[in-house]
């Protein structure tokens, strides 16, 4: 596989893959969960050296952007892909509705405080593309703000970028009836009951509207240097293959190195004794 | 194996087990790592469990705090168990030598500023007793500051716990001659150069010193609220799975429980169609 074939194939164009398709790559569950394996190895090499990089005054740091409807997988994406990273290089953060406090601020002041540190692979659950879709499908502002919001993350992100942090914004796409099968395992299951609120059916009930909402932001602002990628999300183990690749190939082409010894290596092992 | 056993087994005392040894649970590596997936498993689901709780608004976590001498394996602690839990529900602080910006603060202040939120496993790599370690060894203050800092530690450890964040602190207990073998291999390992320091050694030269400093340590700040434990850690697959006993432990007593729902499930099941 090409160096960017993943990227390429699932970059965010004008028509999106069906949610239930493998537009590259594994087929089946089976052969996704071995190379999802081999990708996490390689995963978590690559970040011990980019962290390593960043223990030695380098900057940089890569920031994993994951939007979707409820249920579209965000956290399960965190556990199965991020989790075959050392936690030391991962730095997660979840952006709920926003407090009093926050709103107080600027919407880009909570997202510049989560930002990953160098070395670091930082992955947003949800994200300051929230300020864009909610306000926009619920009226909270008038539509001239939200549009000019756009513009403004462009910005935002192309600062983020040129500081040394490499941006993945993956939009994983689910289907409404697999939504569907979602919430009634949440609303069945005791131990995921807590994942469920009736809000999650207000915006079920705004899905078209919420697609829309989505395409634009994709196609406003899937930049050069913050790409968007359209994940198909309705079987979870094409996800997490899916986001792994778009990770590890993101990461081999920045070809983090581990810093050459600053100390003569001979010396300080006749040091040792 | 009771539900303290590990706890009781390893909490710190008078005389403390040889850093090759296995005080309790498993002998032999093969045995161990079996046990480690199991124990990451329950790990990762209690973790949910709390983060479940947190996000109905119960306010408790955990604070694992790794302290240990240079090569005793806290950042392999962190990826092999810590690991295991799906990174929401972990938050990694590492401690290095202070900055500028935060020496001119108290030495708690960058300490509390990285405590877990609600749900989560905190962990600390290095911690504020470095700030009672390293100005004694090194005479950076008077004896009457370091020393002050025991009962100040205490209080501000009481004050966490309090607040809902149950506490437990792990040295990692490894032998010189094991030291010896790490710090070659990370000489002749080209990945691994770059954790490896000159300053290393000198730590090192100070061997009895750090020991002394950290059985003080011990005796005066292993407390109820806030225990210490001392795990062998010349072995790896045995500094894993002890760790990983000793939170599934704290984890079990605490009994976080996935919260009743606020609706009635029927009604909702109806209203997905």
């Amino acid at each position: 596989m090409g160096k960017r074939a993943v990227r390429d194939a699932l970059k965010a164009g004008d028509t999106w893959p069906d949610p239930g398709s493998s537009p590259i790559g594994p087929e089946q569950k089976a052969k996704a969960r071995k190379k999802l394996t081999a990708a996490g190895e390689r995963l978590d090499e690559l970040q011990e050296a980019l962290y390593a990089e960043g223990a030695d005054g380098g900057g940089r740091s890569v920031l994993l952007v994951l939007q979707g409807m409820d249920t579209s997988g965000k956290g399960g994406t965190v556990g199965h892909v991020l989790g075959l990273v050392n936690p030391m290089g991962v730095r997660y953060a979840g952006f709920k509705k926003p407090t009093q406090a926050e709103r107080r601020h600027h919407y880009l002041w909570r997202v510049r405080k989560r930002l990953p540190e160098p070395g670091q692979i930082g992955v947003f659950d949800r994200s300051h593309y929230e300020d864009i879709l909610v306000p926009r499908i619920e009226k909270l502002v008038p539509a001239t703000e939200w549009r000019r919001r756009y513009a403004e993350i462009n910005a935002f992100e192309r600062e983020v970028a040129e500081s040394g942090t490499t941006i993945v914004k993956v939009f994983l796409h689910i289907s409404p009836e697999e939504q569907l099968r979602r919430l009634r395992a949440r609303l069945t299951t005791p131990s995921k009951r807590w994942k469920y609120s009736s809000a999650d059916l207000d915006a079920r009930s705004k899905w078209d509207d919420y697609q829309r909402a989505y395409r634009d932001v994709l196609r406003r602002t899937s930049t050069g240097h913050a790409p968007w990628y359209v994940v198909p999300a309705d079987r979870k183990w094409y996800r997490n293959w899916a986001v792994a690749k778009l990770l590890t190939e993101t990461l081999a082409e920045m070809a983090p190195r581990f810093p050459q010894p600053e100390f003569d290596v001979d010396t300080e092992l006749a040091k040792l004794g």
